[in-house]
């Protein structure tokens, strides 16, 4: 099968699969849209974790351990820093730094977010195409029983402690969808839209929540499929169980096909959660969706992308 | 004799006495300002080279090979940026990196250069008061056989190569004196006032040029000494020897004198020019001048030091 693939992602989990993607798919045929909720600013520098972690593992440079930042990485500017009595809870690499700085120049001199991203994955060698969900300001902002918390603050900061009432994605009914994200949607060459293995309302949700994006998913003629993040009735990481309990629901994957319905075509779940019942018009897929390895990513990749095929 | 000193310097020659004044003088009896005519935007981070080069060497921080930064320095952040395409001919270091980030990251939310300055050199330990000449923005320009140059671009990133015709101090006019250096020029305790070994075209005169500062100098009731930046009719370091001779003036002592005539007392220069015969009104004195180690410093400090309290 030829055609483009639309992916949206997150972070970590989400970046493992578009880097099997990436892996299985011809230069050129693979869009990865990331989620820029979780953008913010920090010592003046525009950060953007996600975009981040994706260009990263498709890189190869991504640290296989911490699940963020960057391999064989120094800390001395955050060390100087810190005795300097500067701001150092969120942990800001040498290596990474060069990217922040880069981003943050270009951004201030009036390139878009899209153009950056898309200069940076290029002199990454990454021949997939990475783009922002938008170029314009969506901040996710956390409601705690302590108080409203930019997402950086509640997941870095305060390492997800307080209690979750509500998310919202600030600005996110103003924002333009980027020209990637609008041409992935209505592209007509598209072979199949997949949702990446992150979390829903912090990863996903946002890039849903774009004007127009919920209603060109559901008027797609392509497939569209999603690999939950839940295995087992636990998240594989990250804080989406703590996240979904404190919101009053059920850590499974019955929740993950509910924030999904509609928009999706099938749901792929962990073998170990076969007896799941997927809601009506939403097929089931099982398949081995921890991904250890570059193998298992890649794995995973042509199982969905078959599993696609099929649907069409 | 107690009473506060006064000290106007650049980076690497002028940083070396201002480390012997400090170790000769009480805490709270110093205070060095610095040239900001050297300052620019990089990567859209602030960088102050003489105010960091004055920090670096008082804190017993500075690279005592390379004449700039941060010794145990590493360049994994530079490194990374040639990787992204990004600009590396200013080479900016890890732990210096820190510096930046955090001065910029304070200008921007809204502090002067001055407090900023303030709070970081109490931060690493230094006892002296160092201070911007002013928190308005001074640009030293070179006009050249080429063009009219910004400052770091003949400096750093065309290596002093093009030939100087004329120096300007952008903005030294309507630039208001920082309340350090008010204080100093008109403080009643004041013991005396020192003019570094920098440069005086590129380090000094900057300085000089600001409202108010050569008619409260020549007003002075205090001894005024200042130290040559030549050896033996070559500068110590730097670009000072080429920069006289191609604008017409004798790399000489005798300039050195001509330049600061009216506003000193006392010109000290080494003891290898002691030949030399200062111009009517202004002492000649002889010390060895070269300051190899932190010894040699606090001599020539001590040695200024007797000299100005015997001019007194």
């Amino acid at each position: 099968m030829s055609g483009h693939v639309l992916a949206l992602s997150g972070g970590v989990g989400g970046a493992k699969l578009a880097f099997g993607l990436a892996r299985v798919l011809d230069a050129g045929q693979l869009t990865i849209i990331a989620n820029t909720g979780d953008d913010f600013r920090h010592l003046g520098l525009a950060i953007s974790p996600d975009l981040d972690t994706l260009m990263y593992t498709l890189a190869g440079l991504a640290d296989p351990i911490r699940g963020w930042g960057r391999h064989e990485e120094t800390w001395n500017c955050l060390e100087a820093l810190r005795q300097l009595g500067g701001d150092t809870w969120f942990r800001l690499g040498d290596r990474d730094l060069a990217l922040h700085l880069e981003r943050s120049h270009r951004l201030a001199a009036g390139e878009s977010l899209s153009a950056v991203t898309d200069g940076l994955r290029r002199r990454l060698g990454i021949t997939a195409e990475i783009a922002p969900m938008t170029d314009d300001p969506v901040r996710t902002k956390v409601r705690t029983d302590q108080a409203w918390l930019d997402f950086q603050d509640y997941f870095v900061r305060r390492r997800c402690e307080p209690v979750v009432r509500e998310i919202a994605y600030e600005g996110a009914t103003t924002a333009r969808p980027s020209a990637a994200l609008q041409r992935g949607l209505t592209g007509h060459t598209l072979r199949a839209i997949v949702l990446c293995p992150s979390n829903p309302l912090l990863s996903i949700e946002p890039i849903l929540s774009l004007p127009g994006v919920r209603s060109m998913l559901a008027a797609r003629t392509v497939p569209v499929l999603a690999v939950s993040p839940l295995i087992g009735g636990q998240a594989v990481k990250g804080p989406t169980a703590k996240i979904l309990r404190e919101l009053g629901l059920a850590v499974s994957n019955a929740t993950i096909a509910e924030r999904y319905a509609g928009l999706i075509d099938a749901l792929i779940v962990d073998e170990a959660d076969a007896d799941f019942s997927a809601p009506a018009g939403m097929q089931l897929l099982t398949a081995p969706i921890l991904m250890n390895c570059a193998a298992d990513r890649v794995h995973l990749a042509a199982t969905l992308l078959a599993a696609a095929d099929r649907l069409r």
